[in-house]
């Protein structure tokens, strides 16, 4: 089993996706999110891993426009704590650093202890990434932002650990596939719609769901692009696309919808 | 009259406020939307006029932060439809240009216009006050993206007009106050509010709203930072608070959300 992630070896996404299947599968590292759809719409891995929204900094956008435009369906959901280290060459200290390299969302989340280290800061496009690059460049006055595992994986000295400005830091990931997965009986579905700019269309679309008791766990909206004011909804509810009264739902939904498609259902994160 | 905007004499948001007021007001140019709030929170301008999100974009998130502390509230929407424009010196021609000055989302709604001009870009804080620099420095070799009315203004030439990607480019502004408006018979209410990370809870709270027929025209959700998974969704529907049904349906869901403020009530804009 092989799957694709973003990142280099030692990204959040890799742990995720051992978190999620055990450390028994094959990963396979991707530039970009759009490379991780690829990867799974050519066959060429069974599933990929993609960041969904993290607990701090909302959505990324990214992956949900991707998901609006694959064929590919969401078979399982997983949630990580993120935990940043200072991560720098064996043997240098705290006192000799002149620059901190990693991801922005990284140093976004780091603001606290960055504010107190006073470093000249370095927007990377990955956080192992960045602990790479420092170790292959053998940078002696830098040091960069990423998990313990990426410090372990490229055998780097921990400077200090759990640095970020808040405890609660978690990424939810989806997996994705070819298929989603069969009902589990503790599942999630999540789909896309979208609904006329007119008064009432929205509060009828959530209706048709609340009035079965399906319970929304999750609203997100972006813009269509097409018309201003009309939006993309992105919708987590609880039940499996096959369960009878969630089928039903669906089947009037599409009727009432300019669109309507289901991302997939999965077994809800522990 | 007084009403404080954010930008340069010459901004989008300028504009939106002659729009809605009418043409006989005083304006207030302001460096940040942080400053146009504490302009009215301090009585220093009646009104203050913030963006809050564009048809393509989205969501102005500092606006939504801005807007859960303050104790300001919504009196007024307006919507306004964005034309750029290219605008240089008197006498500059397009072949002389090495360089496109404006705000990121500017240059970013322009792509397919800047793509076959290939110049370089760079980014600035305001639209029209990238018109101002150009002008104030005498530039000859740059221009800026900005409104007709900014060129116009500034004693500009326009190079090229409506060069956006999309002619669906509309922004949508808050009118802010020290109170909201009274009922007209054709209002919109906004409201933030926290409800506990449990199933169902989402879907009682809008079934709250909606079995009293309150339509539900637009749904935000932010993170709290506060308890991973908890959102602050910001819900704009049909009715003024003022309004018997609304009114009740207000203070039963007062009872079940962790925290829920009223934003303000407003004439719908046309």
């Amino acid at each position: 089993m092989i799957v694709a992630f973003q990142g280099e070896t030692g990204a959040y996404s890799e742990e995720a996706a051992f978190q999620f299947f055990g450390s028994s599968i094959q990963v396979k590292p991707c530039e970009s999110v759009d490379d991780v759809f690829r990867a799974v719409e050519e066959d060429k891995t069974q599933f990929g891993i993609v960041p969904i929204e993290n607990s701090l900094e909302g959505i990324i956008n990214r992956s949900y426009d991707l998901l609006l435009d694959s064929n590919l369906r969401i078979c399982g959901e997983t949630e990580l704590r993120v935990v940043h280290c200072l991560i720098a060459n064996l043997g240098i200290r705290l006192d000799s650093l002149k620059r901190v390299y990693s991801h922005p969302q990284a140093l976004g989340q780091c603001q606290v202890f960055l504010r107190h280290l006073n470093r000249e800061l370095i927007p990377a496009y990955d956080t192992a990434g960045s602990v790479k690059m420092i170790k292959e460049k053998g940078i002696t006055d830098g040091a960069a932002i990423a998990s313990a595992r990426a410090a372990e994986i490229y055998g780097m000295q921990i400077l200090a650990r759990g640095i970020e400005d808040h405890p609660n830091n978690f990424t939810r990931f989806f997996i994705l596939a070819r298929q989603d997965s069969p009902p589990s009986g503790n599942d999630k579905t999540s789909i896309v719609f979208s609904i006329k700019h007119r008064p009432g269309a929205l509060s009828e679309f959530l209706k048709t769901l609340i009035l079965r008791n399906i319970n929304v766990t999750k609203i997100e909206s972006r813009p269509t692009r097409q018309k201003p004011w009309e939006y993309n909804y992105y919708l987590d509810f609880e039940g499996h696309h096959e369960d009878k009264i969630v089928h039903e739902a669906l089947e009037s939904l599409k009727k009432t919808s300019l669109f309507l498609k289901v991302l997939g259902s999965y077994p809800r994160a522990k």
